[in-house]
């Protein structure tokens, strides 16, 4: 009886993976993985039979049930089976459902941390999550959108927290205002989009949620895009929108000049 | 003038590194570590001058100003710059006064994010944080006990979130419970104590609010120290009570036996 390993690859970038995940991936017989892995982590995997599993990769069922099911069956003819998840296997990863399906056929497992999107949005914008004084808590949650209830426990979670990061909403950046807004934070309060965390086409931008949805159009369809809220980012928006006021102006003195 | 990386060193395993933080590390001129950074991480900058100014280290000041101060005039001498940090340096590592500090100097500055400890305590659970239908939000936070505050943020925060992880704060444990109480947390929520998460010396315990100050007692001063609070530890809590009541019952059974 093999071993599953379930390892977060990580937020994108192929060397923000861990040393220990790079190690196993070496050794490892075969590798199920999600959608959004860099083909250069793939690559590590050099013995391995890779298999994509992921909702994006449409190769093969992506139901839940069969990868359960590919992991048992796997763990009885491999030494070393790796699930490969973007980010952190233990946030957004749905590794719950893999965990309880292993234990039940007795199969011995390991989970492999990784460094989770939020944290590579962080160090994109370059600010701190957290801030002695204005921001001792930060949430990690995904919107729950288009469902009866008005306001979302999500919502409720984000606004109690000082710092926000929503995995994913953006497509939807009109409802989601709302909802938050519904939950007690403010129309002024500070946003950063960020795509692509840690890629070299990563993007960002500054904006408040009042001008979410108008801007949130603005970025162009691409890589994994999340939200950051929060005071900790008022200082960028601030030092942004004075940024974006000067060309506006600089016309008019030209033309005045000519 | 030389470049600043401010690098996640993961939550304690060596081989929770990131192959980006160990490549800047490898090229290092100096670098200046916080308290609890593993020795084989310091290790691989073995070009570089190493400088402890962690709160626990105690050889030079640990003033934040200071250590700003040392990483601007480390940057007008050396190319390559580090300054690592626990965990990632976004989560609660303040570095925010270190790349303001930085900025107002015109050095370029680089964040290379890491594992925080909340991913590393659940991996060493083997529970995930979040959980279909069951949590879609994950809150990170450092408890403020012993204010005038009755119910701190934090603590309102922890309440609204799916989940909690928070860093530190065992050491106050009546404390805490007390004010998570006072913020509408169950008394029978489920929490999990973990001590050293992702090091040969970790240690996990399973309890409910209630009974957090007693069973936070019975944990052995050592490493780093978080509590993880939510529905998702359930199953874990029910188990692990069921296998604590097995020894209490059979020596009874084996006395009526003999």
């Amino acid at each position: 009886m093999g071993k599953v390993y379930l390892v977060g690859a990580g937020p994108g970038a192929p060397d923000l993976l861990t040393l220990r995940a790079a190690r196993i991936l070496e050794r490892a017989n075969v590798v199920f993985h999600d959608a959004l892995i860099h083909p250069d982590v793939l690559a590590i995997a050099s013995r391995a039979r890779i298999v994509a599993v992921g909702k994006r990769c449409g190769q093969i069922s992506t139901d839940q049930r069969f990868i359960n099911r590919c992991l048992v069956e796997a763990a009885a003819r491999y030494e070393a089976v790796v699930r490969l998840k973007g980010g952190d296997p233990m946030v957004f990863g749905r590794a719950q459902e893999e965990l309880d399906a292993l234990a039940a056929n007795g199969i011995d497992c390991e989970v492999v941390p990784g460094v989770t999107a939020a944290l590579a949005a962080a160090a994109e914008l370059k600010i701190s999550l957290t801030r002695r004084g204005a921001s001792r808590s930060v949430v990690l949650a995904t919107p729950r959108i288009g469902t009866d209830q008005p306001v979302g426990e999500w919502a409720n979670a984000a606004a109690a927290a000082d710092t926000a990061v929503l995995y994913m909403g953006v497509g939807e950046a009109r409802l989601l205002a709302d909802v938050l807004k519904q939950a007690g934070v403010p129309g002024t309060h500070p946003v950063a989009i960020v795509q692509s965390a840690s890629l070299p086409t990563a993007r960002k931008l500054y904006t408040k949620l009042d001008d979410l949805p108008r801007r949130a159009a603005e970025m162009p369809p691409g890589g994994p895009t999340l939200l950051v809220l929060g005071e900790v980012l008022r200082q960028a928006l601030s030092a942004d929108q004075s940024r974006r006021q000067i060309p506006a102006e600089l016309p008019a003195t030209r033309a005045s000049r000519a």
